[in-house]
């Protein structure tokens, strides 16, 4: 294990923070950018992030905090991204350093919504980074059992197997077990996807439908995750591993999950505009429907549960009847 | 549809009930056989049954209500067993008429245990029904919300497609979707198992482990299921349908259940006589424990989860120190 490994996390939030809480279990300093200057000062004074994850106590002296992303980018090697995927391009706009010779990891779960793009094919793409040089961060993992230190599970991707140890080193401790694959494409999918059908079962539960239902709707969205992913990226993988299957039920079977509240207000009546507005926060599956829906499209993969989705929150159909018709299709 | 189908149901509980409840939305006449005669009275006169699934209103004038089971096995053409499998053989005692010609569906997902037998194979060997004779009702599903006619699915298994096709009609309804598979050996397997893995949560639970491990542990429970039902009966399945991944969540993620109940009380250090002396009710996973661990030993299929399951309650070891041993064989 190498403490000095260089590593910065980008982001505020709870699953930024819930990073940078595993990072210095194990290493000497931890990069941290977040755009608002406010909470990095509280952070350095008290020792924890006042918005997120507040019980997580993170040691202010060995944090290198920072707003200016230049200085993050320019310092570090191992470059974590953890910023919900509708603010990354902003942030990205403001570079001036070069992210090439960095290694990027994706901890996003959401798709970009200017580009269509899972994240770390949003990287390759538009920065030039090759797919060796990318990584993925995935679950099944609720940020506030990591503040809590309940034993979790993370999976690392990259195609990179000694990338992926080095980051699997550097996160795992007698709270965190962390397996590595080489799946970057389907695991990122998989973490994206999941947030749909976190907004199905939303839905489902808001217009009334049970347990028998949801356990019914999250056997078919496996199967359905498998198919949509093997249109994208067709490998020998395993669709029941932690990592697919694991993340989908912690997401679908969530209370506090925002997709799940987002579908939740959906199911009971609001439109898209008023339960967003309610929220105050993002719904990644809002956006992650919209170029699922656009790939399956593309790919002919045979999706309902996203079809249903996509169609009552894009195409302003009734959520009760979008759903009676997709119940006739499930199994 | 045959309104005039000649089906009696066995047994008392919420699960009978739910399974009358379904049958006499299509039927005109449903046999119900169960020991206890002033539940049989309570129902003549008050159209439910006063201790199981008490919301659910029953037509009385619709049933033919008996505690002679001999009459029942004479009169009916197509049995569904709906007995606790501790029961069954006390039961089957009592019969004095043949089961030979009779169509017998087990609704139990439990382990005979005076044979160690699922109970479409109890039936097979002990009263020598053709295997085509014998079927399986499964879910996912609990009675409850059957009671509350939420939209539930049910799987109807016989490797007679006609007898399938049959039961299937006499139970689905505008809250009832059915499908049918051949594979009443696989889908009894998965009923069972799945009982297993819903007391391992229920420890789990107990001893303090949260979502994200629970979401871990079925996505290790579904590949154990696949493994060890592969072993005892090879055909070709998808273990991510319903009738086994969806009857595993509804199950595993249930609050309600019994098993989960009872693992729980386990795993928050209860002896296992204390733990069912306080719930006075069958947890069906604790026979299937003994009979699968039986089985995988002979079969050799590797079952981490049932192995330390089977630890705890037969073989006295600490639930905490078990667990953690379990969390390394999990991924």
């Amino acid at each position: 294990m190498n403490k000095h490994q260089k590593i910065a996390v980008f982001g505020g939030g709870s699953w930024a923070t819930a990073i940078v809480k595993m990072l210095i279990e194990n290493l000497e300093t931890v990069g941290w950018y977040m755009r608002n200057e406010q909470t990095i000062a509280h952070i350095k004074e008290n020792d924890h992030n006042p918005k997120y994850l507040r019980s997580a106590e993170l040691d202010a002296n060995r944090l290198d905090l920072s707003s200016d992303i230049n200085y993050m980018v320019a310092k570090y090697d191992v470059l974590i991204f953890a910023i919900p995927s509708a603010f990354l391009t902003g942030e990205l706009s403001k570079l001036k350093e070069s992210l090439e010779s960095k290694t990027i990891f994706s901890a996003i779960k959401g798709i970009v919504p200017e580009t269509g793009l899972i994240v770390g094919e949003h990287f390759n793409r538009e920065y030039n980074i090759p797919l060796t040089n990318i990584g993925v961060i995935t679950g099944p993992c609720h940020a506030e059992e990591v503040a809590m230190e309940r034993l979790s599970y993370l999976t690392i991707a990259c195609q990179d197997e000694d990338i992926a140890k080095k980051m699997a080193e550097a996160l795992q401790s007698w709270y965190i077990n962390v397996k590595t694959t080489d799946d970057i494409i389907g695991t990122e999918y998989a973490a994206v996807l999941k947030n749909i059908y976190a907004v199905a079962a939303g839905i489902a539960h808001g217009l009334g439908y049970g347990d028998n239902f949801q356990s019914v709707l999250m056997s078919n969205a496996i199967r359905e995750m498998k198919r949509f992913i093997k249109k994208v990226h067709k490998m020998k993988r395993n669709i029941n591993n932690s990592a697919y299957l694991g993340d989908l039920l912690v997401t679908g079977y969530s209370t506090f999950s925002r997709n799940r509240m987002f579908g939740n207000m959906i199911g009971k009546g609001y439109t898209v505009k008023s339960a967003q507005h309610e929220m105050s926060m993002i719904a990644e599956g809002y956006y992650a429907t919209k170029s699922a829906y656009k790939i399956k499209e593309e790919k002919g993969a045979k999706t309902p549960i996203i079809d249903a989705v996509y169609n009552i929150l894009y195409d302003d159909k009734d959520p009760k009847k979008e759903f009676k018709k997709l119940t006739n299709k499930l199994d």
